[in-house]
């Protein structure tokens, strides 16, 4: 099977499984698994932020983000794409009482006179801004970056508002592959910061979230309430480690598989890459609109490549690290015998 | 003072009075304030439903079909303009745990092509889609009238996926006078609908939320949690049950004297009116950016007329029962010696 | 009829129905109703707290305390027959996301050392104490007064903890009449009081919620999400005005018509007066238990009187401005027929 | 370390880490991950219910089960020393809004009159009752077994009024293994039941709940909500699987410690254990009021054991499978010498 349709489907790797068998271990319900201490003080200390808190997805990180930072019958700017707004069952409004104001964006990035235009005033009918979120690399856009100075803009008006940043950075780590500028540097223009240790980085579970000492400390009690409290996470502290320290450099490879499959594409006729591929998603349609996407997901999963529908007539096609160039190169040549 | 900022500074007139001071009263949480009882009764005859029940705001009665149609972790589906969404303080998300998703529409009225498509599907990241909330007359859209037809059109789509309607109708009463289409038939093809008693129809305090009996009966007991259970509520509906009788017809001369305006103003260089005026709202720019909007209220008040900013440039005028035509032509004197 | 169900129920007099009719009044979502404005700051005065705010019901005012002064996950300490926690339809864990604990009273007071022992820890297991609630007179223990000593020393325990102290005061007034003590005095050991203007004091509708101005800006928003903010509120303000000038000393007359009725009441052998008769409650019990509270209740309907059945083999009594003490005499008589 | 504090301390043994290193994993999210399918089907089988899921925590289960059984503004019935109402932070009122009522229970059962008196009517003041929540064994009770009789008992009375069972069965295997009675027979009487595979079990990480394939539907899109949606959890289910098959039977020893424990410390006069001790949790004071809890903490840690203290003048110890026979001697000859 080769699979493209996300690189969450990344499975652990013989020295990560090594790693969980031989995991240093406690119970981190009361702060003492040393594994997830380490983990959390090296995501700490690679974000630029004070302190850092293991948590099980990236769903939890960015909940906890509403919960700790906001107060029900507030209001949270967000791109009108993000995940937070498309693909988190509505959690921010179910759990935390807020309310989400989406702006369109372009490439995922919102305009800053937009965002702060969107800021509320301090009329009785009005709900108070309570926070921004950020996305990037943004999934929906196509893996967009968004650059550092996007987000040093946005965080600007932010201050001026006195108003927190969130960074849904789930694929945080491919924006500084794409780049070369790091994680701290993005990091720098926001309070919070969640990112995935189980996408591109390859670590079977896990996210991490980051920001100020004293909101992690109100973070943990809300990680508790989540239900993601865990015991011997060691076991899960340990993998994620080794895919921080030796991963992030490897999205590079990714990135490139991505873009060969882009560029193959763009030599058939059939199909079309819509976005620019700044990263590892690459968002495709078909040229010819008697040929339904359904039809072409069959024909690759007849040759065992899988990738995923991502809104009507658009296919993505994720790259990670169980896909190599032989891959790409065999999935071009099964495209290229679409009709 | 000419006061055209809104309809709700209406003041109850010598009969309202009299009708609170002869008030037929009892104790209505035990359900036994006659003068309550038949004000809920006859609005939910005029409006076609089983049941109704007298709330103390507009914005009660909307939250009270968000809670009581949906479930914590639902998406309402709504207008970007919706009154709901920009000025009830984020209260669905914040008491009902709902998420609201925007669509921008035309005058108010959302496609419903593009409300289709925004109904989510069952995928564990997607919110269900619990309710659609339409606003008629539409306030920010400058009073427009959402056409009958274009509510049976959104309601066919709710029916398809068994998706209940919930109506805004804080002026449903304009538009029955703008179009000589009755509420029960615009209030057909919704569920819920929500109207004001104390806007245009005149009364001190108060809305109606109908429907049927059995949500009635749970939105009793919402109405209850909300603090909106009251006691000798009669001297308030006493008042209502006189507006709701007498004064719908008297809102055609509102749109009279809002199109008397809205023609004077066309005669005015300086301001341009920028909505198409279907009923009691204008909507006014000025032509030449040189001026501000708050020089333009500053000249008004000082010649007694208070009006309102309403969004950057933009003020808003609305006509109701204490202006008179005289009123109209004297304020159109003053706009006249405006630079 | 003779209605002793509640002191709820008391209808507005002639006085208060022409203050009605001649009220002036404003928009009071724009601050300008001159009678609400006036009825809050008497409140506030009378009550020694820096601001007051109209709100519908004693349920509203006690919900927006909640809402206020906590955050979602935190937990409030009240009495385990309080009001809050029985009859107000769990609003408080539903809208504000709060625990309650309750503790048991005696007379519906807590002990001052079980309040303190039950203040949570910081451990990530526990709920942060976010409130504690006194409500006094204490309507389940029958009307109870809670000596101002009693209040005083919660609240030191509250000050020692950095705790606020939420009093539910909707029968205050009559703690007031029953020790001569004013309510500023019982008011100073709290941070925020409640106290119904619709109960003893007669006026139609409404409560009071006070504290300090930072508290009561705050308040007001989230009166305008329970849908509280109404508009020429001055209807019902004027007679809550009046019942808050001219009423509070009435009340001493329906204190001794409760005591009377309990003299009269422990003359007969079939009933028996459970509760210390301190305001205008009375909580009795058969004597024989081969006979039902719904027989004495019929019993008492046959003769056009009117109580309630309140908890397991209890009726209550309570006096109000609409009963004499021929009334009370009456009911005596009817009482001692019954078997 | 002998570490007594709680069976949550756990390690995972070598055959664990194996089962990890081993496991067979796919993204779970997209319900490929077959390990957890194989840890499901069985929990599912084991406790004679249709469908189970894996969840990251007690909590998180017991969480959900909240969000799934009911809507906001209900209430729910559990004991007052039950683990969800003092150590879950509050959640099920934050995150479902639901009103907790505790009552009093002996040994840690509700008595099922008190529990069928203490269902809600249906007057508009009252929350609806919505769940009635059991503890089975009871953690702050000692551990205590609830009979199975009793379970039924509750139920019967859950059916009458249509209400829904949860049982939180953290560690319900050590009823199993106390009573011979099997989980599945504990189950039939409720209709939802949460145990861990963290605590004796010895699985480093997780929980099932379980119910009707309907619930886990639901349960499945709020796991999602609240961040426990993993990727490749075979890692945690592995070794979860191993503990479900294998360690279900290897309570009796931790029962036969804690027993053992019991036993010793009756001999000695400084301390008195004061719960019956069915499984392995014992809670002892300390019969002179002269010393403190702290001392006698103090007194162990420095031969390297460590307890917890459990409310006032309590101490914990709890027995797992990181305790052997021969450190329960050490553990009493070091008690032997305080004092």
């Amino acid at each position: 099977m080769i699979d493209l349709r996300s690189d969450t489907v990344t499975k652990p790797d013989e020295r990560m499984r090594r790693a969980m068998y031989e995991a240093e271990v406690g119970d981190d319900v009361y702060g003492e698994d040393p594994t997830v201490n380490r983990l959390e003080e090296r995501a700490a200390e690679l974000l630029g932020k004070e302190a850092a808190l293991f948590v099980t997805s990236g769903t939890q990180g960015n909940q906890i983000a509403g919960l700790v930072h906001c107060r029900p019958g507030q209001e949270v700017i967000l791109e009108s794409q993000a995940h937070i707004f498309l693909y988190e069952g509505g959690a921010m409004s179910a759990l935390a009482g807020l309310q989400l104001k989406p702006i369109d964006g372009v490439r995922g990035a919102m305009d800053p006179t937009l965002v702060e235009a969107a800021i509320r005033g301090t009329d009785i009918h009005e709900p108070e801004t309570g926070l921004i979120c950020i996305e990037n690399t943004h999934n929906k856009a196509g893996g967009a970056v968004l650059p550092v100075e996007h987000m040093k803009a946005i965080y600007e008006v932010a201050q001026r508002h006195g108003i927190p940043v969130h960074l849904d950075g789930a694929r945080l780590f491919n924006a500084q592959a794409a780049t070369g500028i790091t994680v701290a540097e993005f990091a720098r223009y926001t309070d919070t910061v969640q990112f995935c240790l189980s996408k591109g980085l390859g670590a079977p579970v896990g996210s991490i979230i980051a920001g100020s000492a004293e909101f992690i400390a109100k973070a943990r009690k809300w990680r508790k309430r989540l239900g993601g409290g865990l015991r011997q996470v060691g076991v899960l502290a340990a993998p994620a480690l080794l895919a921080l320290e030796e991963n992030p450099s490897r999205l590079v490879v990714d990135h490139e598989h991505a873009k060969l499959l882009a560029d193959g594409i763009s030599d058939l006729s059939t199909l079309q890459v819509i976005n620019q591929v700044d990263t590892n998603i690459l968002l495709v349609k078909l040229t010819n609109s008697d040929h339904t996407t359904e039809a072409l997901l069959n024909h690759l999963r007849e040759s065992k490549i899988v990738a995923g529908g991502f809104g009507p007539g658009i296919i993505r096609f994720v790259t990670h690290n169980g896909i190599t160039k032989k891959d790409i190169q065999h999935v071009l040549h099964v495209l290229g015998q679409f009709f």
